[in-house]
């Protein structure tokens, strides 16, 4: 290949300079960037051609070009509800969180004493939805609505004692992308599925009927009704509770600021989304779902769960709780395959509740309330036929044969309805309705506008009035002005390390920069004032630019189709497997449910492969290349060969190695007639140099939040695209209320919205169009380049683990541990938190090898950053030998204190090292130093004690 | 007055809670809010109507206001140049300071310990403008290019030795408002100002022969001048010293990568703009003005100057220079009044050039010049005229009577150009000029387009090109890629204490919220992309606003016109008094000189004053009560009858009391002839609550970034709007490229843009259309509310220095620490650290009384922050009082040693205080502590040892 011109912006994106290269290359030990990935990549997979994509442009004609697409946007007023609402964004939360890159760039807070400042946020998320739902615990948020009702049905799955082929019973009034996720997702597992009314379902008898007399293991309601009627459940939930099945509540939050929380009505699991909290309906996402449980449930609630811990000072400290329930360790046993939360997103929503106060909240649920009702008897005055029944938001009309008409009246006066039925449109109010808007509808639909709107208590029965307080707390009261709050955002932001203090160099998760440019226009009206369901020709911008974005990944690739609805990487690798079991299927090849997987491979990888209603047979890899062992492979697939389905790789794999037996294997498979899924996890070594598509594999998930530089938003949010090849695109998921968002044979949605995180994908969008071809070969490039750099450099201080046959490694490596801990003592622990007195957030821990670190410094990180890495692991290897020379023991050495906060240094001073050393080691600048909030945090102290809210102020007390 | 209803945006504002109100007036002793004003404020001046200003609007209602705005904004592509140019911000600076409040709110850096962030890019700024003009000081920026010039003038007056009748040469082709506005501040200091076509000026005689045969001064050119050219003056500058003249280049900073920069061609002085480094033009501003000089002029530099001193532990530290020079300190001696500079855009140009580098920014202007000089064969090629001679990025077409019509033909091709006269049309290319405008241009002016622009470097003669190097600090090179920029801008704006951690209680400056919604439109392009030339057709949305604004304002203070164009306090003093001066004048009162200033007044007032041409007479205030002294006023009005021009007070005074003379003050000067300023510093107290131009006052100039939400910036921007009654209006500034800008009778500009810094005046629109009356008028009894509970609380610890008759205080308290000082040798700056220990900005410190502390809280602040300061000073008198009861030596004291880096924690503990005591005093949250990054700065040391620019990275090796 011809020496590339490098775009402008990939100077910017990529950290070393031109001119740090050849010192980099000479210390790897290859004389140039090409000759780098020939000898690392094996020759059966590179690439033959360039890239084909169109040139990169600036920042500045991307922004330009970027807002062509918004204004082929239009955004119209959105009452089509259903689960997405108009809302305010406070303008400080807008900017002090999701414009703010010591929020966005943040990792998941897997290294607690680093993350103190999301943790009490997301423990304020769950202290809202906790005391709105009535239900006492909660996690720290999941997907979205539709797949945390998923997640819900197989948790009351689980914790009922149901036989084996009881019926989950589903209401008809739950929202319709909801039952089609919930159904997606109950096929796999064999799990039955029923739809009724229940709304008049009050006793076991009628609930067994209502279930074509099978007996039931779950029920699920939405609460409002998608009818907008606020039905009382109490009679169905003792009646499901007396036949032995749970019951999930799909609930509305901002209803239960008035109406009964389900867990006061007897629901045992609550799910939802938390959107209207000031989170923009962004073309469908991404928002936070929720889910809380009654006491009993919590230890299988999926997801994450941030709990209260102490320090090893005592003192409370946060951090995620019973992570052993976790897919990445309970693998082919987890029940869910759930990774990526969405945090950036709950931690909006929890700071609009910490902002507004239960009387806030109380005050704009009122007014959303009186505005419907106010609707309903204008509607009715001007003799149009209103459902009865309590409401708190929904107006539904019905207008036999006419539905389309009104929808089509209101949307030339710009605003849109939804149309339910031929017969009924319903009509959603939120937040920014005011009169004017009623005003509009009432024009459309042709009777005289009210006047006014009168703030009153909702006229509901009293069954359904809410009498409980909630948002008690003192955090839902100390933050309301604004100054308050945005020292309260700045606060929690100071606690945390994220990407614009200092390199992240965690292996696997590609914690690139993510450029300003790109995430420009997320906050763009046109893009996030999109209601995911709005007529296609108000959406023309985004749906152009989603297609271009996919054009793009399947050009990266090698693959022939992508659907972007998954909105995790998990649900990525679920659509992909639930692609290759109905591919099997659809040819007549039903019986292929093995799913082969190295012992390397990401616990999630085991989870999806369950949930998709496969069985897991593990591979071994060698122990000491950590390749695939390929006569371990051959003796499965000949074991399995008639029930083969598919074989799961990572490529590069988790060891941080181009393992060059990929086609044997690739081909190995597919002639015992299965398919070849490759995690896209580690695609950012790829793009550009080979694209699996080519060298063997049918199906992928790529990681957009990775390789496409979405930011990873403290935990979320993701994107998880699927891609394929051909004869896969037909089983690719689609989505009901979107006939474009995918094939008509596909498997249903995986996600709520046709597009999932549409809202994001801009920031990849752009990132693709700065970088042109040229600039993302370039990037592949030197992402292998600091990674080899940072192997040669650390090679003699810690055993680089696993590399090619070449010597060298792909973008990442895995320096071992375990001899230092068997010989000193000293733990993958203890160095990873001493990085953190050195400025550094630490590398991954014991993945996908226990004892070992993973390091991944990516393209973005610049050499003198990579050195000052280089030279603390180095220092900490003198601290080290230290303890292996006897000098000090591990228990008293300044590993083992690791971190030091600022307030240690203040009290007495027993430690054999002094003060100096322990918090102004080697490189560290005394002007900028990071200072963790807590000292090292003893996790099984908080499992022991779960607490899952915020503890009171007095805890905190010195 | 009937209750207001408050809008939910006065909730955000305001710091404390409604339900806090009825404790903090039992406090204060008071019963209600309205009690308090009628109480606090002298019944003779309150006001008697409410503010009839329409009704507040919501947060979200105003974006959408301000959005339709912007829509009737045309932004077309700008050519016009003059001194504003297109320029590409980088994103990661647009975020990480204009839109970052840890930058914006900031103070100016008067408390250098916590300043470190913004005095370091302050130094960047310096150094980068000595490198690029050549001259090796530089200040910390001025107001714009065209008061630059001002100052320049005066700076070479002074620096002169020709005789006081000598005269200002300036060469004609110095861009117009800059010669104008160089003229508006001749006129009052008498300076005689020739204007001359200086080009082939090279010897002495034929110097003082452009000159009229008088002797000059000083010369003033541009570089390269108005019509493109760049000019050899290297035998002017000699002529100039040779007849003992100071000379002044008014340079393009881009252009001096390229060309041989003023310091070498013999330049005395250089000054000029770095709007075209990454600032938006915003419609005139704010950007930062520059300015630099040779040695041995820097101690009469105006404005500020940031310099490298040492802290206590002997390491390197910045802060303000020669801070004697300032006109604070030396008032009616002063040779400048400028006290606000432009540090946030100073900030934004330094990070521009740290960004691109010295490669960089050659790169750019290489780009530039060489579209300049495609452009000119094109239109030569195409039968065009096109003045001859080296241009860098201007090109001038001759075509006589047709400029009008060219201009037109490129307008409607979407391009400005400039048309200088009938038969000149300027076109002057930026860094966003591309291949495409160059096709417009061409389109417009009838000649074929250009297909290629090629790169080369510029065919000039030797003498004009530059040789030697800029920016070889390391700074320029080591923050190249995005995430390393990401990462210097928040290691620097870490080190800095601003609004966002916690209360700014300094008296006099009300820093109050920001709010975001008010500061969201500024960087949008439809008022960031506007040059402040453009036709008004393009321009009527921000027009429209500043008419509004200025209709707002006008109702607020009584007044009945006002001009928006001063770009600081300091130009609206002294645009005030030249409205005064000219009124006089118009009279035939030429002799009112004499201005009386009362001993308490701000430094500014006096040195405005002189500037204005009158003779400062000081009038005395009462030590008891800190009044004016009345009978004092009286004998000097007396003295001075007939020259009285007018006396400049502060209401309420710069002692934060409503003084009950001020309506018998305004009689008794206006009865002998005199015209009432009344400084307008603190309107904080008196919106909705008094007008000045109803109470006596004839002209007042407000400061827009105080009492009307404006940022600080770090030290700027400002804007001093000059209001005034019917009979002053025909003498307020006025524009001479835009009549609309002002009255044809005016004084002539005191900015350089018409509107002067128009690009903010969004933010203080927001903020009264957020407020509405109500709001507005809620906020100064809350201002007030806070000011005197904190002297409640604070009196039996701190006296109070003044309080009104009725023992209350107006917006701001004096606290009296000379008795504790005299006592303990505790000192005013020994509090002012020790609370930076506590987590607090320092008050503002021994102004207006030596030796005490002005404490303002604004109404932004909360019950809470507001306990939490008092209980600090409550804690810090304990601390005091051990000093006091001989326990500890105040040389020994915590008192003394604060503030308290961590580094010093680590250090040998030899105090007699525990470092728990020393870092963590009472109500210090651990885990959220601000740690300043150097110890107590030693000025002293710095201005005997004076650097000015970037010290080398070993400076501040251990």
């Amino acid at each position: 290949m011809s020496t590339p011109i490098l775009p402008d912006f990939a100077g910017r994106h990529i950290g070393p300079r031109e001119s740090d290269l050849a010192g980099m290359l000479k210390v790897v030990g290859v004389d140039s960037l090409e000759h780098l990935v020939e000898t690392a990549v094996p020759g059966g997979i590179r690439a033959v051609t360039e890239l084909d994509i169109e040139p990169a442009a600036s920042e500045a004609a991307v922004l330009a070009e970027l807002r062509g697409v918004a204004a082929r946007n239009r955004v119209l007023t959105s009452l089509i509800g259903l689960g997405y609402y108009g809302t305010l964004t406070p303008a400080v939360i807008q900017r002090g969180v999701l414009e703010n890159p010591a929020w966005y760039t943040a990792y998941t807070p897997y290294q607690p004493e680093i993350s103190q400042g999301r943790l009490e946020a997301l423990l304020n998320f769950q202290t809202m939805v906790s005391d709105l739902t009535g239900l006492p615990i909660a996690g720290a948020s999941l997907l979205d609505e539709a797949t945390a009702a998923a997640e819900a049905m197989t948790l009351m799955r689980r914790g009922s004692k149901a036989p084996a082929d009881a019926v989950l019973l589903v209401d008809e009034a739950v929202f319709p992308q909801t039952l089609a996720v919930v159904r997606t997702r109950a096929v796999p597992l064999d799990l039955p599925l029923v739809v009724a009314d229940l709304r008049e379902v009050t006793t076991a008898d009628a609930l067994r009927a209502a279930a074509g007399g099978r007996e039931v293991f779950g029920v699920l309601v939405q609460y409002p009704a998608l009818d907008g009627r606020l039905n009382d459940h109490r009679a169905l939930a003792e009646a499901a509770h007396e036949v032995g099945a749970l019951v999930t509540a799909a609930a509305d939050l901002l209803a239960l600021t008035l109406a009964t929380p389900p867990g006061e009505w007897g629901a045992d699991i609550a799910v939802g989304t938390t959107q209207r909290f000031g989170v923009p309906m962004g073309f469908g996402g991404p928002h936070a779902g929720y889910m809380s449980v009654r006491p009993g449930l919590e230890r299988t609630l999926p997801g994450r769960l941030v709990g209260v811990s102490v320090d090893a000072d005592g003192a409370p400290a946060y951090r995620l709780a019973l992570q052993t329930r976790e897919q990445h360790i309970r693998r082919e046993k987890a029940t869910s395959n759930i990774c990526t939360a969405q945090v950036l997103l709950a931690v909006m929503a929890s700071m609009y509740a910490v902002y507004h106060g239960a009387d806030g909240l109380r005050a704009i649920a009122l007014r959303v309330h009186a505005h419907a009702r106010t609707l309903a008897e204008a509607l009715r005055a001007g003799g149009l036929e209103v459902l009865d029944g309590p409401v708190f938001d929904t107006v539904a009309v019905r207008a036999p044969g006419r539905a389309g008409d009104l929808v089509a009246g209101a949307l030339a006066q710009g605003v849109n309805l939804w149309q339910h039925d031929d017969d009924t449109v319903l009509v959603s109010l939120d937040e920014t309705t005011d009169l004017m808007v009623l005003g509009k509808v009432c024009r459309g639909l042709g009777v005289p506008a009210p006047d006014a709107v009168e703030l009153a208590a909702p006229a509901w029965p009293e069954a359904l009035v809410r009498g409980s307080e909630y948002l008690t707390h003192p955090v839902f009261s100390a933050h309301r002005s604004e100054t308050a709050m945005l020292r309260y955002l700045r606060r929690l932001a100071d606690r945390d390390f994220a990407l614009d203090r200092g390199m992240i160099p965690l292996g696997s998760c590609t914690m690139k920069l993510n450029a300003t440019t790109e995430m420009a226009a997320v906050t763009w009206p046109e893009f996030a004032h999109l209601h995911p369901f709005a007529p296609h020709e108000q959406t023309r911008g985004i749906r152009g630019l989603v297609d271009e974005l996919s054009a793009w990944l399947c050009e990266i690739t090698g693959y022939d189709a992508v659907s972007l609805q998954p909105n995790a990487g998990s649900q990525g690798e679920l659509a992909g497997l639930l692609a290759i079991a109905a591919y099997h299927r659809a040819n007549g090849d039903d019986e292929r449910r093995v799913c082969l997987i190295p012992a390397s491979a990401h616990g999630t990888n085991a989870a999806s492969a369950v949930m998709a209603g496969m069985r897991v047979v593990v591979v071994r890899t060698d122990p000491i290349s950590g390749n695939v062992d390929l006569d371990d492979l051959k003796a499965k697939v000949e074991e399995h060969r008639e029930q083969l389905a598919a074989i799961m790789v990572t490529y590069p794999s988790t060891h941080g190695v181009f393992e060059d037996t990929i086609t044997d294997l690739c081909a190995m498979v597919h002639d015992a007639g299965g398919q070849v899924y490759v995690d896209g996890a580690n695609l950012n070594a790829l793009v550009g140099v080979a694209r699996p598509g080519h060298f063997g594999a049918d199906v992928s998930h790529l990681n957009l939040h990775k390789t496409f530089c979405i930011p990873h938003g403290g935990g979320g949010p993701g994107v998880g695209p699927v891609a394929c090849r051909e004869h896969l695109a037909p089983f690719l998921p689609n989505h009901p209320l979107d006939p474009a968002a995918g094939p008509e044979t596909g498997v249903g949605p995986v996600s709520a919205a046709p597009y999932g995180s549409a809202g994001i994908l801009p920031i990849s969008w752009a990132y693709v169009r700065l970088m042109g071809g040229a600039g993302l070969r370039r990037a592949t490039e030197v992402a292998v380049l600091n990674a080899n750099y940072v192997a040669a450099r650390l090679r003699e201080h810690y055993p680089v683990l696993y590399s090619g046959t070449d010597g060298l490694v792909a973008h990442e490596c895995i320096l071992d541990v375990r001899g230092i801990t068997k010989e000193t003592g000293v733990t993958v622990d203890d160095v990873a938190k001493r990085l953190v007195d050195y400025g550094f957030h630490a590398p991954t821990m014991s993945f996908p090898v226990a004892g070992t670190l993973m390091v991944e410094p990516t393209e973005s990180e610049d050499l003198g950053e990579i050195d000052r890495f280089c030279d603390a692991m180095i220092a900490i290897k003198a601290e080290i030998d230290e303890v292996g020379a006897g000098t000090v023991a591990v228990a008293d050495s300044v590993l083992r204190h690791a971190p030091h906060t600022a307030r240690s240094l203040t009290t007495e001073w027993d430690h054999p090292y002094d003060r100096s050393r322990a918090a102004y080691p080697v490189g560290v600048d005394a002007t900028a130093k990071y200072w963790p909030p807590v000292r090292r945090i003893d996790g099984a102290y908080g499992d022991r004690h779960l607490v899952c809210s915020c503890p009171p102020p007095e805890a905190f007390e010195d």
